[in-house]
Formats: structure tokens, sequence, C-alpha cells
């Protein structure tokens, strides 16, 4: 940000217009200006008239950005990402995809949880490389989850229970579980989940043996579930078709846990319906329309099998 | 671009540094502000402060921004990624992760061939939705050419020969074959492609069989192949290893061709010779020291089968 290096802007701190450009400008100009000219004693005009030239240009220049966002919101919105993930031919692969397309998004933390009992260093070096606002943290499944992440994703939501502060900075934040091996178009960051109040909901590519899994809309309202797949369940969506406001996770105090296997492995509906919301509150998203994208696919990338000690690998990191 | 935004400076347009901030800085704002003198009458000498620092803070933001890229040369070299493709149930998502990609890198032109007569819908709406600069070509496969891009690889580079100046506007150019399903890091292309002089190459992961191919090289010279598969081949270096000074191509006319498929379907080696450069030409990026890292995988997205005609796509774009 433009003012976070410029000595003078400071003394136009706490002036900054959320408001917008067009009403606020040319009264923050002179609030601005006026506390600049008190605190200096200029020798010419001409010095003085400098300083104010930098300072307007300084401030058109911050509130042009701060208004180059669609949404005032989409600015105060921070998306958290958590994705599980676990050693195998092709991880690096799949989450260095997952980090190019996060590169794209702002006001994001990604949370990555490895399923073992420490870092990997080729992850870490990956992470730390890319750029992004991230946390990595280690936790090899435990006795009575499935090996399919819930445990990890559980630690994710417990460690967000003890940083909140520190990772949202007290901003509205929305909670999206994002495998490592999906396929993600960047608009669904910015156009569905940083737009999410409560809970999200859009349709999904490529689940199970489905080209498409979507939610029924009618008029805002979800009505019912396009899906194969036991349609009779509460909340027929995949783990990348919904995003959950992170309050929320943290008041409800929702988890994955071990339960949700009993009800046929689908633990979705199972984290949905601990949230205490119904379909009324649902928030779908591209639902309606003529033509509706998908902006989301549930992708799985072929796995190479070779055995580590015997092939070359000429001083490559490979996982 | 600031710069490009804002009438004053169109004053100073001309003298802007390619040398960089420190030595040009104060000389090009005494000539800008001169010339910004000569045109203008002020009536006092505050409005003519004002001016001076509007130009002053506009012209330091400007060269910060030209010098904020890491070296001379990136800003100078473009890159022109080609990519075949075909309509495949996993065709969206690969695009799209690929699409993610080539958003984080600058000073780049995407060309994507459809291996079919006429432009997909589908993938002109995402294009078009993406922001990149991109040509959007059709050629369905012609009789003797195999179904593995071959031939639209081929009629890329003649679109390049008709449209050279167009696509680079002069710039040095270095040409890559990048294919949709496979996993790139962007410092693939910002700290080997970008600075490719004439043949740039580097280790592949995920190669047929083998978690790694890769040049060998000892003191900056390729020297041998690391491979299982046909080491003796010319250049035993798969699509995704190499890239090519786009004025090398098209001063030497290489082609993939059909004839090719002769010699075993390999066709890399090839458009290499064609090239008309031996071993010691090639500029080896990433393939000495103690820990090497891949930055590009041939990897496969797993196809999902459906009948579209007999499943449901609840009004989604599909595949």
């Amino acid at each position: 940000m433009i003012s976070d290096n410029v000595p003078l802007l400071k003394h136009c701190h706490g002036i900054e217009a959320d408001q917008g450009i067009h009403p606020a400008t040319s009264h923050i100009f002179q609030v601005c200006i006026d506390r600049i000219m008190k605190v200096s004693n200029f020798r010419t005009p001409m010095l003085k008239g400098i300083v104010i030239g930098v300072v307007i240009t300084l401030a058109f220049l911050h509130l042009s950005n701060v208004n180059s966002n669609d949404a005032v919101q989409s600015k105060d919105t921070m998306i958290v990402v958590v994705t599980p993930t676990y050693r195998r031919s092709v991880r690096l692969p799949d989450l260095t995809r997952l980090k190019n397309t996060l590169l794209n998004i702002a006001n994001l933390h990604w949370i990555i949880v490895e399923d073992g009992p420490s870092a990997v260093p080729a992850v870490s070096r990956m992470l730390q490389m890319s750029g992004l606002n991230y946390t990595y943290l280690q936790y090899k499944t435990k006795f009575g989850y499935p090996r399919r992440g819930w445990y990890q994703r559980d630690m994710a939501i417990e460690y967000l229970e003890n940083n909140k502060h520190t990772i949202t900075g007290g901003q509205h934040a929305v909670l999206y579980f994002a495998d490592d091996d999906n396929s993600y178009d960047t608009r669904l960051f910015d156009e569905y989940i940083r737009n999410v109040k409560k809970i999200g909901i859009w349709g999904v590519g490529l689940v199970g043996t489905m080209p498409v899994e979507a939610p029924a809309v009618e008029n805002g309202v979800v009505v019912g579930w396009h899906t194969d797949w036991r349609p009779n369940r509460s909340f027929a969506v995949d783990m990348a078709g919904f995003a959950v406001s992170l309050d929320l996770v943290l008041t409800t105090k929702a988890r994955f846990g071990t339960s949700c296997e009993k009800a046929g492995g689908s633990p979705e509906p199972c984290f949905l319906e601990r949230l205490g919301i119904s379909t009324d509150h649902l928030e779908p998203f591209g639902a309606e329309g003529v033509k509706k994208e998908l902006l989301v696919w549930h992708t799985h990338t072929s796995p190479l099998k070779y055995d580590k000690r015997k092939v070359d690998l000429y001083g490559y990191i490979v996982e």
C-alpha cells in the first residue's frame, strides 16, 4: 500500500475514507493538508506547494486503490483456505498448482495440514518461496478418524480457534476447505467465497461419476439437490461446494470428528448440520440462470508409482 | 501503469529511464519539471510548487515500478506459451489451472490451439474472462500428423511467423510449449524461461514411468541425459523441458511436421535437431548443485467418462 511507505501521509492517518473517493475526496485532501501545514513551517510558498502536490497525488492514488476493488466488502473479508495434504508422487505438482491459483487472491491465509508427524522439507520450501500468507501444520491422522483429511481439517479449526485474531486481524473471515488436487477458478474466491456471509453454496464439477453436482435453487433459495448420489442427504454437497463464516464455525464448535463415518462416510452434511443451519439459510452462488458455470472441479491427478530406493532421482527433490 | 493515466506526465514522455532509478532520477525530475514549466504559466509560486510535487511523486512511483522487476532483461523478454488442447471432460479444469498459473507471469502471450474445426464457446469464455493476453486458434489435426498436438504447435509457429511483431512488439521472445494438463511452478517462467537466450533446458518430473528426466550437466555444459527411456536420443528431453528463442525458430523454419513420427514418435529431438544446434549450445537451468528442484511436472488428470446425452448437466457448461 502506497500510504504505508510514505512518511508524509502519516499525518493523514485515520482520515482514509471507507466511503469511497467521490463524496469525501476534497474534504480528506483539505484535512490532510491542514494537518501537514500545522506541523511544518515552510520557508517559501513554492516549497509549501510541492508538499501539497505530493500529498494530493499520494492521497488520490491511495483512494483509487481502495476503490479499485469491486466492493468495500471485498477488502474487509479475509478468505481462510484449509488444505489437508499427504505425501505422494504427485503431491508437489498438485500443491504447486493450488499455490499458483491462490497467488492471484488478495487477503487470503492458507492453512496446509500435513497428514504426518513432521514438516516435509520440500513442502516447507515451496511454501516459503511462494510469497503467500500461510501456516503449515502437521497432524498424523489419529485412531478412529478416516484417512481423508477429517482430522487435519479439525486441527486447522482448532488452530484458528486459538489464533483467530492473529490470522484475521478482526476482519470478517470465510473458511473454505480446498483439497490440493482439485481445480479452482480464481473467480470462485473473489466472486463467491469473498461474498459469503454465513454459508455459501455452489455447483462442483466431476464429483464421483457425475459431471455436475449442484444445489437446486429457485428465487435465491435452495429447494433441493441436483445429484445422483444419495440426493436425500440433508446437505447433498461436496467439500469443495461450500464455504462458511469462520465465526459461525467457532461459535458452534462444529467439527468433523469421528462419528460422521458411521453415517455412510459423508462428512459434509454432518459438518453442516452441526452448524445448526437449515437450507433456508444457504447463500447460493451461480446456481440460477441459463448458462451456469462451474468454478471448481473435483479433479484427481493420476499417480505415478515408483520405488524411491530403486529409481535414480539424480539429486532432484522428489516425494 | 501510473504514468499512462496522468496527463501531466505526458510532458515527460520519452525520458523514462531504462537504466534504473539511482543514477538518472534527479536528472529526469529536472528535465521533466523544466518541460512542464515551459508549457505552463503559473500565477503563483504555490501553484507551481503543487505541480512540481505532483510530478515528483508520480515520477518516483513510476520509476519504483520500473525497478520492482528483478532484472532489466525480464522486462524486455516476452514469453510466448503455446498450448495445444482438445475437448475432454477434464479440459476446462486443466486449462483453468494453467490460466491461473500464467496470470502470475508478466509480459506473456498465450497461444491456445484447439484440435477442432471451430472455437469452443466454454473455452472462449474462460479466456475472455481471464485478463490474459491470448490468441485462440483452431486447427483440426491434418491427415498424416499424430493426434498429439504436433500439427497444432506447427500452426502456432506459422501464426507467430505472420504476426511476430504484433505479438512481441520487437522484444526478444522465448517460445515454450506448455501442455494444458502439466503442472508448472511460476518460477519456471520467471527464473528459467525468461532468461533463455537461444535454447534453455531443465529437468521434468513424472515423465512416463520416471519420477525425473533431466539433462546431465557439468560446469554449465550438457554432457548427457538422465533418463531411462532411449538415453541415446540426440536430445533426450520432454516437450516441457525446453524453451527456444522465437527468432531461432522462425529463422530456421523448424517444424514438427509429420516425419518425426517415423523416428519412433519422439518429436522433441526431431524439432531440436532442425534448429541446427548441438548440445554445447544448450543453456541448462537448475541442473547442478546439491538440492535440485523440479519446476515442471508431466501430470495427467484422471478422465471422467460420461455420456452427455444420458447425464443431466442441470444447465451447467460442461464439455
